[in-house]
């Protein structure tokens, strides 16, 4: 599609640092990432949005794969007696979602729910396949749309429908299943750095903000530029809850059947709301090169002076010779109207071809995330350029690490907790592992516990001044 | 997951040509390539079905953009009174629909049906983003999950839920909505004989086969190994009945608001069914290499004797690296039952690799499409694999199509058509271009009228005698 309905400037966006979330809204309406469906509640991902879904599933599907998984399809429809097999988790659940009751002009027998997970349909199907220790593991992925009725929405960071992978699979023993959740988990780390440049904060959930039906929930946290904090990715460790409840069992090499271990993990069209909120600035987005659909623009200035189109022209074939995700701008826009369209489109490379640099053999190279333009050689360009986007790959990594640490600070109280938030930090405070503490903490700072801190380092529970059980990073969240 | 479940013996398929259905559905779930969901009608596509689908994504996927397009994802649920604004359309679908009434714990103001496709929510959205002449044309396509009630499901064939693809378009004029009409079905005709070996028919449906809501359809239509036909896919030319009911206009160069032409094709995953069917023996499967999840298969002979795993290893290494997708068996289980498990599976070739046979420098090859055994040397296997590969799938198209041009034939009366049918064929009879003929024709034979002939070869109609419109290709369909 042309962009002339997208002639939208830089100062329609709201201020980021006054109007944060408005800001958001304002990047990805006029970004054409998102649109709003016409049910409430529910998105429309446009084909730039829907690019860097295909390049965040195209990094994750290759990950997923190198560690032994398999992709499969299951049904979009549950029965709703299948959620009451596993108690927490119907309780978690059953407040979310949508309900089939007819179909093919006729009552449903039994209602059907549509998957706000798959959990129950899954485990379904592994107990009828599960025969044998030798059917395990059972490694499996599923890539799926998703609903779960929410009161409150925005794109991407929570919408009644929204993408995802979910991931299950079935162990012989406990310690295999745990091992399994914890690398996946490290999947998503090593994934949300390299591919995303989030530096992301991995641990354990405490029991209020687990999985519903989960042994144990780990998460990965991302800092927002707000302060605030974005869960990214979790991986659960279900242990016998689930196969239990849908009597997944095996036959044991000693001849004894048992019940299997299970894991679930899954990231979902979240992480495009993760990336825009963790490096955007006042111009609009900042991609990463890894997952940009767009990694180099040319803009032609001067474009009727002589050579200056066939220069253009060679550079982008020879760039998408090279496998860099290219794109010359030849509409009859300004130069300058390209510059903000492309700054707040987050490429990460601009190449600016005039014809007076072509005469001294150079063009200039603008690179969105420290917005410094820079003379280079027109002789090997392509090099320059792949080398330039792996760095804006690595710094930006780099800065947001920069971000985050600078906002990590430590609390003793309550108070302490409070005024960190409020100062858009992360907070990292003593717990005594009780309900009452941790939800005192969310009621007097609206901040909750994120994950458990890898080292207790804290003497005491910020809120009774009991022994800390652990030190816990607190945060407002998304 | 390891394959002890599928202890299964070919005896066990049904016989081919006594009970072909049978035999149908003795092999998709012998294969693990699908199980029956919980709820009637839906299928779970296991990850050796889903890998298939996964080859056939890439393929088309990689066709898409080359053509233009890009990919976008649009909501599930669908306000009921969107059907209700393309009166054909309703008429066609409605009866299909699964609808939500309930969610969040709430009975919904509007009852909401889950897609079965997506004109009417996707109209709704390019009146909305198509403003100028210079947005055009849009060309956009979804991977997405439909449903459609059915009373009568088989595994891939017709489900309530099925996986597919939706390309939807707009253009300034007739002329270019029409082009790209048939580009796409060009498309998919060049992907079925190359990807899929199956030489399809592809020509325009009739008033009676047409979708809801086309000015005019066009089918590809494959012929099973029982004679019946599978309508592949199908490319419509929507002209502006969507665009009128949905308001999708435009401002032409000429400063005038014009409705805009649209267009619609998918295919889905009911190619894996015609894959299986036009292809598939006694054995089981047989799968071309573009596809397969397996290209290759090593399997050891007296693996125990020295040199004979390193031998295999080194053969995986190497046709790994040169971008086979070769698997190794190296369980335990005899080589006759590697042999016949595989051969099942329709792994496309087979390598022996034996002691005595490697001692000699060569190794063995078994082509599943042809079940011919061969001696290669060792040295260049890669290449050779590789070529062999091609010629399977060169051979598998050609043999296809061999069967089908036996099986064309020509008829002048309803009893013709009606032995032609009875006898496994595609009949070709002239057509008055009346509905009542048409309806006959299906009361007498239990044929339908699949595609127009590209050529009007007979001279008069097969019913009642006037003259010819059109010459019909007439089968009994899935």
């Amino acid at each position: 599609m042309a962009d002339s309905q997208n002639r939208n400037f830089v100062e329609q966006i709201a201020d980021i640092d006054a109007d944060f979330p408005r800001w958001y809204t304002d990047v990805v309406i006029k970004t054409q990432l998102v649109d709003y469906g016409p049910v409430k509640g529910t998105m429309v991902i446009r084909p730039y949005g829907y690019a860097i879904w295909e390049n965040i599933q195209h990094e994750l599907d290759k990950r997923f794969k190198a560690t032994g998984h398999s992709n499969a399809y299951f049904p979009l429809l549950i029965p709703m007696s299948f959620f009451t097999k596993e108690a927490e988790h119907v309780e978690g659940f059953a407040p979310e979602v949508a309900v089939v009751t007819h179909a093919g002009g006729e009552e449903l027998a039994e209602p059907l729910a549509i998957r706000p997970t798959s959990e129950t349909i899954i485990g379904t199907m592994y107990a009828k396949w599960l025969q044998s220790y030798r059917d395990l593991p059972i490694l499996v992925n599923q890539w799926a749309n998703v609903m779960r009725w929410e009161k409150t929405t925005r794109p991407f960071l929570r919408t009644s429908e929204f993408l995802w992978q979910e991931g299950h699979t079935c162990h012989a023993t406990e310690e295999e299943a745990m091992e399994e959740t914890m690398k996946m988990l490290g999947v998503y780390r090593e994934f949300a750095e390299n591919c995303l440049a989030i530096p992301v904060i991995c641990g354990r959930k405490t029991e209020k903000e687990k999985f519903a039906g989960a042994v144990a929930t780990y998460g990965m946290e991302a800092m927002m530029k707000d302060g605030k904090s974005l869960q990214a990715g979790t991986s659960h460790y279900l242990g016998q809850n689930f196969s239990k409840a849908f009597d997944i069992k095996f036959l044991d090499r000693d001849g004894v059947q048992k019940y299997a271990y299970t894991t679930s993990w899954g990231v979902s069209t979240r992480l495009i709301g993760a990336l825009i909120m963790a490096h955007g600035d006042q111009r609009g987005l900042v991609i990463p090169p890894v997952v940009a659909p767009v990694q180099a623009v040319i803009v032609p200035i001067a474009a009727k002076k002589g050579g200056v189109m066939e220069a253009c022209r060679k550079i982008e074939a020879d760039l998408a010779a090279a496998g860099v995700r290219v794109k010359l701008d030849d509409t009859d826009n300004s130069p300058g109207w390209k510059f903000n369209e492309w700054e707040m489109r987050g490429v990460p490379a601009r190449i600016e071809v005039g014809p007076r640099d072509l005469e001294q053999g150079k063009v200039v190279i603008f690179r969105r995330d420290t917005c410094q333009k820079d003379f280079y050689p027109l002789e090997g360009l392509t090099a320059t350029v792949q080398e330039l986007l792996s760095s804006v790959q690595k710094d930006m990594l780099e800065a947001a690490r920069v971000r985050r640490d600078g906002r990590m600070i430590d609390a003793d109280t309550v108070q302490g907790i409070l005024e960190g938030v409020e100062g858009g930090n992360f907070v990292k405070a003593g717990w005594c592992g009780c309900r009452e503490c941790e939800d005192e903490i969310k009621a007097q700072t609206a901040a909750t516990a994120r994950v458990y801190a890898e080292e207790n380092t804290h003497q005491k529970c910020a809120v009774c001044g009991k022994p800390a059980k652990h030190t816990v990073i607190f945060a407002r969240a998304y």
